[in-house]
């Protein structure tokens, strides 16, 4: 190990640097290089020397795995509500299926919008009719809604959270629906939240 | 790399087997075998065989820095209400500083209890007196509330909060405060999110 110690440490060196700091002759020299070379633990760079090869470097092996895993292996069921149900019917049903946000549908079952805990808080607080009011009159409505598709990275997902600050996100696809004023509308398939990334750091680390 | 690929295709395999499949003199196997032992590609059990070797998992060395990244080092600052605040100044604090919780403390500054978002939102609705009542009536109390230590690891911090099915978490340290009927009393000195989680595994997927 020590020619892959040194290359880590001097990164780039080249052959004949390595060859006097361990006293070996080039031929010896050659064909260890040669090897290490092939098994990926030093990089050859024509007139620059040796650097570190990929099979160092682990984190990019886990940086492949997770680029390469989409959100439609990690999604879980969306929990929707009717864009014409109640405030009241929606707290219950965040409490019933204890989730942070609900996504809401219109009548063709396409994405309407999203209610979260703290849409809800703000306007509950103090208004007394709040529980009989429709949840269309509280939640953020698309084209404002951010979402995912279900080919979408994990960490594309997971990167979309924490730029808009939300909790979860509507997986969606695009829909067959006839189009409203010449925009797309989403078929809901799913959703994506902090503790799906949660739990696939966990998985990650129990991954020896 | 046959020899590697060999190994890991049929481990645990001996080296009559390597050399026999490969149809290689025993003597140059045996230092091929040697250099890849001595790189950690390969594991040489004696009566047992050749095995894959620590290097070809990368899965490994990721769930090693993981295990040993500790809640300290990623924390944030705890966003802490007084237990005689008011709902209503505890909802305000929720939406100035865009957190999903705040951590209560008493007169001594020690974790008191922890306020969500939903359990604000389950006590406000409906409820026209919500606003002037003290956070102490809502809030989940100690020793009820799930916290963490600096030096505890960041998955088991992650852990915690996918079992308990909490948002965040208290990260506390024993305080030199009186003991109430004998228990611990807790300083608080961070908080830790899905968030937090949510970007650590963003920044595994950027390490290249």
């Amino acid at each position: 190990m020590q020619i892959v110690e040194l290359v880590k440490a001097h990164a780039p060196i080249t052959g004949e640097q390595i060859a006097e700091m361990l006293g070996l002759s080039r031929p010896t020299l050659r064909s260890d290089l040669a090897l290490l070379v092939m098994l990926g633990l030093v990089d050859a760079k024509p007139k620059v020397g040796y650097t570190p090869g990929s099979a160092m470097t682990p984190g990019s092996q886990v940086s492949r795995k997770l680029l390469g895993m989409k959100v439609k292996d990690v999604q879980s069921i969306p929990v929707v509500v009717r864009e014409n149900a109640s405030v009241n019917d929606a707290v219950v049903m965040l409490f019933m299926e204890n989730v942070g946000s609900l996504i809401v549908v219109d009548d063709e079952a396409c994405l309407s919008g999203v209610i979260s805990r703290k849409d809800l808080l703000k306007f509950t607080l103090g208004n007394t009719n709040a529980a009989s009011m429709p949840v269309s009159m509280v939640m953020t409505r698309e084209p404002n809604v951010i979402h995912v598709s279900p080919d979408e990275s994990v960490i594309d997902a997971a990167r979309k959270m924490i730029h808009h600050q939300v909790d979860s996100l509507p997986v969606v696809v695009e829909s067959k629906a006839a189009q409203v004023s010449g925009r797309s509308r989403w078929d809901v398939v799913g959703r994506v939240t902090k503790t799906i990334m949660t739990n696939i750091l966990v998985d990650l680390a129990m991954d020896r």
